[in-house]
């Protein structure tokens, strides 16, 4: 027969696991983009904000009043590669430079990844990776510093 | 000399003229894309509702939870198709098909062209198109009533 | 204070839903496309087999030898179709004949969208599509018939 | 009349030609597949193993539960790679570095050339090459490792 504590252990972890979420909801995305549209904006950067879910399907993508016309690709590609290979994009970089170990990863997926700044893999509470978040507008110091800002609310958010 | 009433009209033109906007912003287009998701979930559909400016490119792009994975490239392509042959997708329909005068089109623009239901061109005051707007999730009959709400609902707003 | 029957309901319902897999692992494909070429074997076929999981992404892909070269793609695009929107892609298939609603489809997702027979999604206990199987090799009725015995042998499993 | 000694030389190479296969069959690559993923367990790597037929069409790939979502393509392009270009694509790093003899070469096939460690070409009895091998999901010293092992293993069976 179970006892009391051995029940209760095995409903908490049940409680904490069905606690965390296991993918990205639009709401979760829409509140993310919101607060990074909101840094941008102080930044006086017009960026576009790409959100994926765990799959590295996009979500959500907004582009900024008079944005690149170039960053939507370049967003939502970033969101794609912080989930497909679960680094962000600033980790990629050296690795893909001229004589890096993964040099050449940038031309693998139908030039679906990018190898600088701007994407962090976005995590729940337990740590795992459940969507991606790509940001491109700025300079690519901006650009990184949205992604991690971003990255950081959304984890708060999380816990 | 111009009598009051001419002078009236011109005012009047010119007022109506600099109200109208030139462009959809992503504002507009987030309130937009609210309604439609509204709607839709009153619907009982999970849609994917994409948003293009008057040059064709995407500017909002927001995916219900639970859509189709394949609605995102319809909705953004219906976005897209809208704005570049300044028709309705509904509209482009009966023309695309095998006999029709424009059979063919569909193969054009790598496969950006959408040639079912679902994408309707936004207008402004002056009846300009300004934008795009396409859903995908439910039935083509789904989708059309969608996209014809959401016409309506911004063109309402605009004037 | 909750009482030991309503306790149990919930335990039990948590076991349930835990139970039930959320999304097809490698082994599971492997077994599924084991029995899929058995099949193809016993009727002369020389398939390709493709498994997706629930994200669309394909797992496993299976050339059985002397098997169409044309069929790699059409098989893991099958195993796309499914998952993507949602249906067989032998039910896809009338809607998407010149004159019906969905006539197009077969161009919006590059050239992704399958629109003859041989996908079937694959359901888990609970029938949510968490996998997507697509069968090429034969003639368009071996291919469904292929697909239909693997969905079938694949829900009989999860059971 | 010729003797025997010459006329065994002769029986020998017969037999040992016949014996060589002259293209990777999939019961083939389903067992040496089996044998990389098994390395990789023990080494913690989740990975993607592809392998392609002496045309570099691949033939079989199997996607370990939680690999990258990168992988998939990036091992298929590796098995690609390696039977296309006749070397591994170890041996290729060098060669396309820039300033490399074949700096470029990345760019020149659709992206399907990759150029870092993970890819090995497969020979038979007589050292031809009959299929390729490609494995992605860990450091590219981890998927060199294990792409040398596979071949290691494919030829030592084919013996």
């Amino acid at each position: 027969m179970m006892d009391a504590n051995a029940l209760r252990e095995i409903v908490d972890t049940v409680i904490r696991e069905m606690g965390a979420k296991s993918d990205i909801s639009l709401l979760d995305a829409r509140i993310l983009s919101e607060k990074v549209r909101e840094k941008a904006k102080a930044m006086g950067v017009n960026a576009v904000v790409a959100i994926s879910n765990k799959a590295g399907h996009p979500i959500l993508v907004e582009c900024m009043d008079d944005s690149f016309i170039a960053s939507y690709d370049i967003a939502v590609n970033k969101a794609f590669t912080v989930v497909s290979l679960k680094m962000s994009t600033s980790a990629l970089k050296p690795l893909s430079q001229p004589g890096g170990s993964l040099y050449g990863i940038q031309f693998t997926n139908n030039g679906k990844i990018v190898i600088f700044g701007g994407g962090e893999p976005l995590c729940n509470s337990k740590g795992e990776i459940i969507g991606g978040l790509g940001v491109s507008g700025g300079t690519e110091e901006q650009d990184t510093a949205l992604a991690e800002y971003g990255k950081l609310v959304f984890e708060k958010g999380s816990k």
